[in-house]
């Protein structure tokens, strides 16, 4: 059993006891925005990537009245109880809904948004074990660019590969890749580093940011576009990144083998994320 | 004020003061659907459409532990209540969420879906009442015909409406369009009432389905059927029809005028639903 923290609007408990209104506007429109970050020995990871795009999430769907000061106050407020009561090494997970309020479409005037947190032991694993992919027809909105609380085709996505024990979900528009359901999907080839571009269909995801700042320091070129399902089953190397894996190679999609044709090139790039990602942490 | 009851996994109470867990997977992923009738002198309007419809839903995203019989039971026992402790008029919602448990975007094994409810007192206004409607891109998932959780650009949509002093969004993919921000959009052209096709992009609304039957009941022809946003300017009248409106006449879309130029068949129409309306519900 490993005991999740968790928070509302300044209030901290053991999250399995915590309590919301059922008139917060999370619960029947998923009318909110999330963001997701790594926490080691107390410090998080690349804060204020993360802060940004909270931030940013809250202004496209018109939550104005987060304070990044006050937010980040009691961000770090709940990290050092999660540190101290629990453990220093740990995912943390916020989310803003627009207020609390009987339920109709037009959101009230005059309401505050609410502030959800949830802290989960957790530890980067091995970025070296692959991952497994199912490939998953991506029907959602073109509203993916924001990191909005209405994931249940994510969900939808992650249970199908899991029924099939695969580790995620691969989404693809017709030929076109997207991303996972809570990753950025890459690849390497050719010795290029090449990633979806930052439209309406994929986050913008923060490990992806960091590999291409990782790749352009190493000396790797980063193309930004659009590739599809057919130059994933081609490609040097597949890579699923995320905030909590940091990167991982991909060894097969739909049961086929992909990848595997230059693991040196994947593993310069793994170890110079993860030696970032330790130095920030450290 | 108008008190408004809620309902969660058996217990009843003032639904500002009903609180849920913040492992409700509704809240964090709106994983989870719902359902919405009008209840007039404690009878629930068109049960079985709403029922049927629910539990469709609940098949489409594999909530598998909600039993008919059961949900039926509980539905009812609180409409009971509304009607003995604040009035038999009222408008009754009701959503599954797959399951309660620490954020995961698979779903646990064994999990069990928690109903909530609300109640507020509510009846159908004047159905010649016209309304206003402003446009809106419909950038939804290709998953609109499942009533789910996940209404954010739904929201967003009745807010853009609401700014401009307009009473609901009119969502179009390009040129098609598709429906309202809560509500189905027809038309009555040349005679014939027209209506969206049932497909990903709309919602099988209970109250375009009744419109249909009584339409075909009355005489008038009726055409399932794509149409424009020209055609819509163009029609004799536009209608919008939902659960808690059962029908309105439009009389501007973006401050430009529309319809009115065929009332008497829209009354015809209009009589003949509230007429079902009244003796279902008598």
């Amino acid at each position: 059993m490993t005991l999740t923290l968790g928070y509302y609007n300044g209030e901290i408990r053991d999250a399995e006891e915590l309590q919301i209104p059922a008139f917060d506007r999370a619960v029947y429109f998923g009318d909110g925005v999330y963001d997701f970050a790594m926490v080691r020995n107390g410090k998080m990871f690349a804060p204020e990537d993360h802060f940004e795009r909270f931030l940013n999430s809250c202004l496209a769907i018109g939550i104005d009245t987060v304070e990044p000061g006050a937010l980040k106050s009691e961000i770090f407020r709940f990290c050092a109880k999660m540190s101290e009561k629990v453990t220093p090494d740990f995912s943390l997970y916020w989310q803003a809904s627009r207020a609390s309020a009987p339920r109709s479409h037009v959101p009230p005037e005059g309401g505050k948004h609410n502030l959800l947190m949830f802290a989960s032991p957790k530890q980067v694993g091995d970025l070296f074990s692959p991952l497994a992919l199912r490939t998953v027809e991506d029907r959602r909105y073109s509203f993916c660019n924001v990191k909005t609380l209405n994931l249940l085709l994510n969900v939808l996505a992650s249970r199908a590969a899991a029924e099939e024990g695969c580790d995620e979900a691969l989404f693809h528009r017709g030929d076109r890749v997207t991303e996972g359901s809570h990753t950025s999907i890459d690849l390497l080839s050719g010795g290029v580093f090449v990633t979806p571009p930052a439209d309406e269909y994929i986050l913008p995801s923060v490990s992806r940011k960091h590999l291409i700042a990782l790749c352009k320091e190493i000396g790797i070129p980063v193309e930004e576009r659009v590739f599809t399902l057919d130059e994933l089953f081609e490609a040097d190397e597949v890579i699923v990144a995320s905030t909590s894996l940091l990167c991982r190679p991909v060894d097969s999609v739909n049961g086929e083998p992909v990848g595997g044709k230059d693991p040196a090139l994947y593993k310069k790039i793994a170890d110079a994320y993860l030696a970032r990602y330790l130095r920030e942490t450290g």
